[in-house]
């Protein structure tokens, strides 16, 4: 698994504090600053903790489930999260097309469905179907 | 003429930079902050004078004058800039819709179209066919 997030600190905002909004869903990611953007990477299953943890919390499983697939293309996954929502703990998908941008995230791994399994399963009334470890 | 301009601060921004962002394009306007807005208001006219002076600048005077005709109501007119671009000094018009938000322009004034022939005179061939004072 290869985990990559991004996100360029616009000229009105404060790098920590965007760092602070992406630690928020990956509070074990090291951040460094490239050009004008901060950028993590990670090979690590437990980066990814946080963000299975808030998708169950908010219970925004399914529409995390399509966004991903919707998102994906070969063994590739790239999504982009709300940084201002994420400030404050919270996750939510954004098309990006906003002026101060989002935090984007690429997930490269073998089996995407699986992933996708993990992070965001199935549910019916609100409870996973059938749970897997990816 | 009354004016007032308006800027949410968003979690990732710093509110400094917001303020330079606003003071590029309005640099005699007291701000303060009223909730995480920073707010400014002004009756002087001297206010619009750089706004007016990077309109000419910029050779932007045609199409500042169709948003400014297009965005005004009665005697307020109310149109939003982009504040990344505000921040390095130069007039960007921008429909808003961003989740870290715009600076937002609204002017009230007995005489819009006056205003209008003020701050971004018809031009022909990049000059203005007859300047106005307001």
């Amino acid at each position: 698994m290869r985990l990559r997030v991004e996100a360029e600190v616009k000229p009105t905002e404060a790098r920590e504090k965007v760092e602070a909004a992406i630690k928020q869903i990956f509070p074990t990611l090291e951040l460094s600053l490239i050009g004008s953007s901060l950028v993590g990477e990670s090979t690590r299953m437990e980066s990814l903790d946080r963000l299975h943890e808030l998708l169950r919390q908010q219970a925004i499983r399914d529409s995390a489930r399509s966004v991903m697939l919707r998102s994906s293309r070969g063994n590739v996954v790239r999504f982009m999260l709300n940084r201002q929502v994420a400030f404050v703990g919270r996750v939510s998908f954004t098309g990006g097309e906003s002026p101060l941008g989002p935090i984007v995230v690429t997930l490269e791994v073998p089996d995407i469905e699986r992933l996708v399994d993990y992070l965001a399963p199935r549910t019916q009334e609100g409870k996973p179907i059938r749970e897997v470890r990816y």
